[in-house]
């Protein structure tokens, strides 16, 4: 007997939403150093059973950047803060295998995982903008060169990460062990971008590994994930991209001899609710209005990797070279403009909207339609929740459409284990041995 | 009318106790994973009143290491934590210059004063032992590199400290301004060793800077704690000794053209209390009976920085060359050995027990005679306390010794302000302008 596929939830923390102008909303109150938001939204995420709570990064800021990114907690403190005000929800966080070391990574993430009892994750991330290297003293390694650098990095966490194993520390008073030296695994990698012995300074993560999410939906992107990650966090504008993703996804997933159920694919979703159709449509019209276009823009001009200055706003996007920085999301803006028509304008206030990711508007019934259509159309196993705005457009997504999720079957109803691999449905790595 | 001089106090904590063998004592609790047991004690410390918790750090494993340093959690998402169950203590945390990035460092500890209302202090280290490069895919610099590196590397976390104006987000929703323009000072660092322009991607910390501790002893170790911090943390082991260098350390604070009032001279102290100086001694000895003279060694050699393995356990400490790594622990080591004529064992079960620290056995009034005769005989401006063994050996300074202090008018009965800039007396730095 299998348990029925059950579609799984994070919360896509933003201090202040995910639209550019949701902190305009009447209703809204932000702010990364805004810790008592922060701690009731991701109380209501657990109260709904949410899998998990998600934090993106960055390592640049300006006042050009998105309101959301300009200034935010560090994510590891910040979950180390939510550990202690939470009880059953996952905590996940993103960090750079370009601008890291994988000793201090592995560490941090061993330690959330212990603070909060087993629910800690990692989402893998390459880092796209290359300006993130004038704060770290080198250069931005081009695309696939990253990708060959996070795949030995990913590797050598997770080795440092069974560095001791579960029960290496029996504490045997009477015979003075604190430590069993036949417990210990000494990594003694020694690759191409990375030299690490280990041991390791934190015992075993209550998880064995804390859970592997991946970000970055590029060819070299999805081997990553397929190879190594437990969750993969995509960005997809419409159904039959999300389809054909899932498919390649899930492929590479066998093509690697792992399980493609054990993997779940769960693109961003940001959801609009209103009493109507009408009145969601004029939530979002009334956000748009908000936003400048000369602050919509440099959102766009990132994400494409290129200046457009010097085109109309009000024509067509040119034909430019994929750029090397966020390479999936170039190709999917570039086909969304394709396919809707749409001028550069209307393309930067859609990213300033939902960065690309799919957007519904509409009634709490029209939008778990949606989340069933594509969870049953194998286009997601789930949904990283981005709410407009902050905390009003979160509780009415919990208030209406976790209700009707609950009451089709598609969404738990009271959490069924303790860490995030529970809430997954994902078994623990055992320990290799010494 | 200035404020009477008073004690300052932290909590030095370490899972295991500070006792190699303190983790063998009937009463004790102990491990780097038993987040109840650090909650509990650091909440002691709170209701007693202490100005900080102080947590050492390092970046290397092994059985031989000190049971404390072998496992334990990661210390900046243990603090985030910990702010959230205490409101008032000050949030400590050990970083090295050597082994880290400017951006990310600056970013965790502004992230942990946030996340505290103010709380957060950086205890600024070199990393001692050359065998941590072994886990960064580096080699180790030599002793006089790693100050000149740490001394570049402060300016550029001060300087990021300073990326943002402290009312640099007005969010003003009616003109659509989340972050103010001219509210943003892009550092553009270009130096021997670091180039990081900025600007740091949270908001100016609540401290303005979060407090600076340096530990590191020897003249450059000084030079930076005189030119950049606010308290400095090192091993004394006697009267004379903790004098001499007190005034070492204010001269030098006034040669940087600061008051040395400003900056507390706090020196590790591992209180063993009893009812009589007996039973103390009793308590001591008990715990350095279980320590094997083979768990011991290891822990000698690498503050001396030579393997001693070829000398005659019952005789004198030979003479060696200064070591690079830890120079003026090795230091104060060698001089203990020679000023008492302690054979290689006998230093050897000292290092087991207090590293070098000054230990003190008595009565809880005999232990406050000893503090009172440090502070008022201008040794020290207060003390991180070092308990052998937790929590026994911590409850019993809180409830004996504190106390004393408190009637004597040397240590506060109630907190004044809420940060721990408050807690010190010093004054929060403006934001030098954009
Ligand atoms: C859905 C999604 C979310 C991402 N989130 C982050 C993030 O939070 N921080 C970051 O630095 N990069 C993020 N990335 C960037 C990727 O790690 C990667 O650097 C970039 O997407 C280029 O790789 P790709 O072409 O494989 O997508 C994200 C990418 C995707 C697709
Ligand atoms: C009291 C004291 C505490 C120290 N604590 C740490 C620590 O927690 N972690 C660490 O890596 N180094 C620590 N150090 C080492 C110093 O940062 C420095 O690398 C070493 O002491 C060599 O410098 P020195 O000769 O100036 O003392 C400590 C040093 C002292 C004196």
């Amino acid at each position: 007997m299998t348990a029925p596929r059950r579609i799984h939830l994070g919360l896509f923390l933003q201090g202040a939403g995910h639209h550019v102008s949701g902190w305009r909303h009447p209703e809204a109150e932000s702010g990364s150093e805004n810790l008592d938001l922060l701690r009731r939204v991701v109380q209501a995420a657990e109260a709904a059973k949410f899998d998990m709570v998600f934090l993106a990064d960055g390592l640049t800021s300006g006042v050009d950047a998105h309101p959301s990114m300009i200034a935010r907690f560090e994510p590891l403190t910040l979950l180390g803060a939510l550990a202690m005000v939470t009880d059953r929800i996952g905590l996940a966080a993103t960090a750079s295998t370009t601008y890291g070391e994988p000793y201090h990574l592995a560490r941090a993430f061993a330690s959330v995982d212990h603070l909060s009892h087993g629910r800690a994750a990692w989402n893998i991330v390459t880092t796209s903008y290359a300006r993130t290297a004038n704060n770290f003293s080198k250069s931005h390694p081009e695309h696939d060169a990253r990708y060959a650098i996070a795949e030995e990095f990913v590797d050598v966490v997770r080795g440092l990460w069974d560095s001791w194993a579960d029960d290496a520390f029996p504490k045997d008073k009477a015979r003075g062990v604190y430590a069993d030296p036949g417990k210990v695994r000494v990594l003694d990698h020694a690759g191409t971008y990375y030299s690490v012995k280990g041991p390791l300074n934190i015992p075993r993560a209550p998880q064995g590994h804390p859970v592997l999410i991946q970000a970055g939906s590029s060819g070299p992107g999805q081997d990553l994930a397929a190879r190594a990650a437990d969750i993969v966090f995509t960005a997809q504008a419409s159904l039959p991209e999300a389809q054909s993703f899932y498919r390649s996804l899930k492929a590479r997933v066998a093509g690697f001899g792992r399980d493609p159920a054990s993997v779940a694919v769960m693109p961003g979703f940001m959801p609009v609710v209103g009493r109507t159709l009408k009145e969601a449509s004029e939530t979002l019209r009334e956000l748009d209005r908000w936003t400048d276009i000369a602050s919509a823009m440099p959102l766009l001009e990132e994400r494409i990797g290129h200046p457009l200055g010097a085109y109309d706003l009000d024509g067509p996007l040119p034909d430019l070279p994929l750029s090397d920085q966020l390479r999936s999301r170039a190709e999917l803006l570039t086909e969304l403009a394709r396919r809707e028509g749409l001028t550069i304008r209307q393309l930067a206030l859609r990213v300033a909207a939902g960065r690309g990711h799919h957007i519904v508007l509409g009634t709490a019934a029209d939008i778990a339609d949606r989340m069933q259509e594509w969870f049953e159309g194998n286009a997601a196993d789930g949904f990283n929740v981005m709410p407009p705005y902050f905390p009003g457009g979160f509780d009415a997504f919990v208030a209406e459409v976790v209700p009707i999720l609950q009451e089709r079957g598609l969404f738990r109803t009271e959490y069924e284990g303790t860490t995030l691999r529970d809430h997954l449905g994902i078994g623990r790595p055992a320990w290799p041995g010494a």
